[in-house]
């Protein structure tokens, strides 16, 4: 069950065979069904959860409206990042696209692992390195690129996952409705 | 001329002597006048600085207009960090508000700090959690909160610094016309 979490950090860093041991104790595996959050908005984000397998979607309300702005699928880790850091209440939510198998753990023990794993720290920089530039490279989008673009980055960016997320969610992550998305797949020839 | 800077790395991680000299060997000083740019867009971000003194301003280009989204003053580091990770042009300008003392160092140097200090990990890993906050709490207050929460929002995070910041770069941060900003303030009796 450990493996997939053992070899996605292996991929960043090294790991003592007694820090794999120590892996197994910090993460505890955990289950959504489809439609299911790990995260709601207004709560404080205190997990990270590695996806063994599944797909979710991160969103934010604005004016009442839905803003699915990525989307996270197995093999990578997911937790909203600003509001464990800064301790506030999350803006974000994040929500089971497919029912998901997770293992989770708290930020507390995602912080022994950079004081205790012999390269804990960089492990740390190299996680938060790949959310960061996924995240504002998508926020910074929406104020510089057209939907066509827009939607050209996400094919390009999730080309594996497209085919498991339901339009209106894509569409929702272009910046665009439903119909507009369907006018731009068409004169994309898709 | 290094204090600054051994003093804003110690108050994140303990320098050894050995890395204090290593330190002064990597950046080198520079110096910008008010208008000058540290980075424009197009341009792939090959630096990291750390300002002595003065201000500058992260501006984004959209539908030809720019978009003001942050400030960096004395005692900050800046950089684009999301070209300079990702080795992509960058979308952002970096733009001196006030002339600008900075030492600067290129992003192999900031590696070597990473690999070569003995807390050089937990130092980029803290000071990435630092911008990364900053940086998602402004991108994702643009779609959720109303321009004169995101004033009390600048009001509050920049407050020893907004009386240096011209009015109109302040409203393109909160997302208004200048005209709008004044309206802003005279409700919230400023």
């Amino acid at each position: 069950m450990y493996e997939q979490l053992e070899d996605a950090i292996q991929r960043l860093i090294y790991l003592k065979p007694e820090e794999k041991l120590l892996l197994r104790q910090l993460f505890v595996p955990k289950y959504l069904e489809k439609g299911d959050y790990f995260l709601r908005a207004g709560e404080p984000c205190q997990h990270v959860a590695f996806i063994q397998q599944g797909l979710l979607r991160y969103y934010l309300l604005g004016d009442g409206e839905e803003f699915t702005y990525s989307f996270a699928k197995e093999h990578n880790f997911v937790s909203d990042y600003e509001s464990l850091l800064s301790s506030q209440p999350s803006k974000k939510s994040i929500q089971a696209l497919e029912s998901c198998s997770l293992l989770v753990t708290t930020y507390e023990n995602f912080q022994l692992i950079y004081q205790q794993f012999e390269e804990g720290e960089r492990l740390g920089r190299l996680l938060l390195e790949t959310v960061f530039v996924k995240i504002i490279q998508q926020l910074t989008s929406l104020y510089q690129d057209s939907p066509e673009e827009r939607y050209k980055f996400f094919l390009e960016h999730f080309s594996e996952i497209q085919q498991r997320i339901p339009q209106y969610y894509v569409a929702s992550y272009v910046g665009v409705k439903p119909q507009s998305l369907s006018r731009i797949r068409r004169r994309l020839g898709i």
